[in-house]
């Protein structure tokens, strides 16, 4: 199976690595030999159809800060005629989400279909902003099209809803999509201040460079339309979700809720409407959880309320999650 | 598909009403028309080829507390007799467990599986008692087994840790599997004393006819058995488990544990050894849920500690459960 990546940060980096870490394993459970045969990121690119070595890779990335110095041929490919020439069965999407425009990684995507590959997706912007005509695009070119990753990290959030409680009718659900928020809300119902727990989020790397996309809920927000999509057959995208950020939570509404055996949290729901929000949770809700954890809570017909808890992002936790959705990959394309 | 139902109480009544009311989405969405075509109780059973009708079914129950005045025709097969000579595709086990013997569960698993029938149980007691030498049997009858239900009722406990944490290796986990001891232990945690907790539990009717099941752990080890077989792929049964109740917890330990921001629950936990017994745990770990609910936390490698939380038991959500499984049936057996 040959892989494009395309970024070479901390997810690509992972997943490289845990690809090497479990090759043998792989193969021998799962009849996978996956192989990158080419990498980019925004300063250039490596290609082999062999299969790259990884540790190379990692070596020139490191001091070059870029994979292109990774053989001496010159290798000045964009992204795209790398998707366009390279032959490969696989792209995975890990370049950075914005919620303008998602490029470049919408591009990426909408080549790799074209171009007849399966795709995998960690990064969120072309998601939120596209889910329904991206998933058209997968279907028509007849490939796969995969994100575990984007939703919950590590955690297999999509997976438990979409399989795990197949036979269901889920009605609705409530999350804690965004670690980051989490965290800052923790510290204040410990009593920092908004500013103070902000900075200490910010110390601790939490935090998005550009950090609207935590605060203002843009992250929650892309999250719930995946969700939404996957889970629910919405047809929705970015502009249909109704958001408000944690910007306006002062020490009297922690104050207000404490009073109340609750706790302020940024919460992404789904139950007609579709609402990223700070809300009230009871202390004693499994929802509530601290620090980074993501929770998210699925309520169905049958079988009432369910809960599940994990940490939200980690760039080994993600590259576990692609891994998760190869090891799909190559079990539904080999059915047909 | 046509089903023989063992046992028609909570389980298997909800279990009935559920086909009855899902049968055109099952057909639509995935091509499932099953049947009822026998069922048995304590006192006698019910059979017709073509499919009994449930409301009938149900009725006659209410009425003479059996099955058996279903129709005039007299029935007085006996469920091992039922099952060597109707026609059926699947066995669902609902009679009560117990840990001596698993009888007369343990005899009607057997004899579907040798007469070619996929089973699926929700009695824990064959699973306890023999998990490894049924799961032998069913490979060598070439059968499905399914048993969704004996963890975590409809939470779907077993199918997470197996499929939506697949290409990940789980390496320990921890869980609160009883909700009954989890409510005694909570009332205790609010100052009742174990005596009034208990009490409080049966009026409820969240204890066990043997309470012993409950309070000794039995239930709780018989669940730890079949995560370990079907999750941790070890091949044990009820005697390899380090079994201690939560009898002996009184007002002390529970001060000593609110002490330390910590609540006794009573955990079962696979770490190198099988082990039940109470345990503190700190109060913000996802893993302390209150009332009756269940929780578990599975940690792998890679994606760290994931929880996953719901109701534990429950006529409905185990009747769920068991559509699940024979959705699950229904998709394995036409694949080959």
């Amino acid at each position: 199976m040959r892989i494009i990546l395309c970024g070479f940060g901390v997810v690509g980096q992972s997943f490289a690595k845990l690809l090497e870490s479990r090759s043998e394993d792989l193969y021998a459970r799962y009849g996978l030999k996956p192989r990158i045969v080419g990498v980019f990121d925004r300063n250039g690119s490596a290609t082999d159809a062999s299969g790259l070595d990884i540790s190379r890779l990692i070596d020139a990335k490191k001091k070059y800060n870029s994979v292109k110095k990774y053989s001496e041929t010159k290798n000045n490919a964009s992204g795209i005629e790398m998707i366009n020439d390279l032959e490969a069965e696989v792209l995975i999407e890990t370049t950075q989400s914005n919620y303008k425009d998602a490029e470049p990684g919408m591009a990426h995507i909408i080549n790799a279909m074209k171009q007849g590959m399966h795709v995998i997706s960690v990064n969120k912007g072309p998601l939120a902003l596209a889910f329904p005509s991206l998933m058209e695009l997968a279907d028509y070119n007849r490939v796969l099209f995969r994100f575990s990753g984007t939703v919950g990290g590590g955690t297999p959030i999509l997976d438990f809803a979409k399989n795990s409680l197949r036979g269901e009718r889920i009605v609705s659900f409530d999350g804690i999509l965004n670690g980051t928020t989490n965290y800052i809300l923790t510290n204040m119902a410990d009593g920092m201040s908004f500013n103070n727990a902000l900075s200490d989020a910010k110390q601790k790397g939490y935090v998005e460079a550009d950090e609207s996309l935590d605060l203002d809920g843009l992250d929650a927000a892309a999250k719930l339309v995946i969700l939404a999509n996957w889970i629910m057959g919405m047809k929705v995208t970015m502009p249909d979700i109704k958001r408000t950020g944690i910007r306006n939570i002062d020490s009297d509404d922690i104050k207000h809720a404490t009073e109340k055996n609750c706790t302020v949290k940024l919460i992404a729901s789904c139950n007609k409407e579709l609402i990223v929000a700070p809300r009230e949770i009871a202390a004693d809700d499994p929802l509530c959880v601290s620090g980074t954890l993501n929770a998210i809570s699925f309520t169905s017909e049958q079988s009432g309320t369910q809960t599940i808890i994990g940490r939200g992002a980690g760039g080994i936790e993600t590259a576990s999650s692609i891994l998760r959705d190869l090891i799909d990959i190559r079990n539904e394309s080999t059915k047909t």
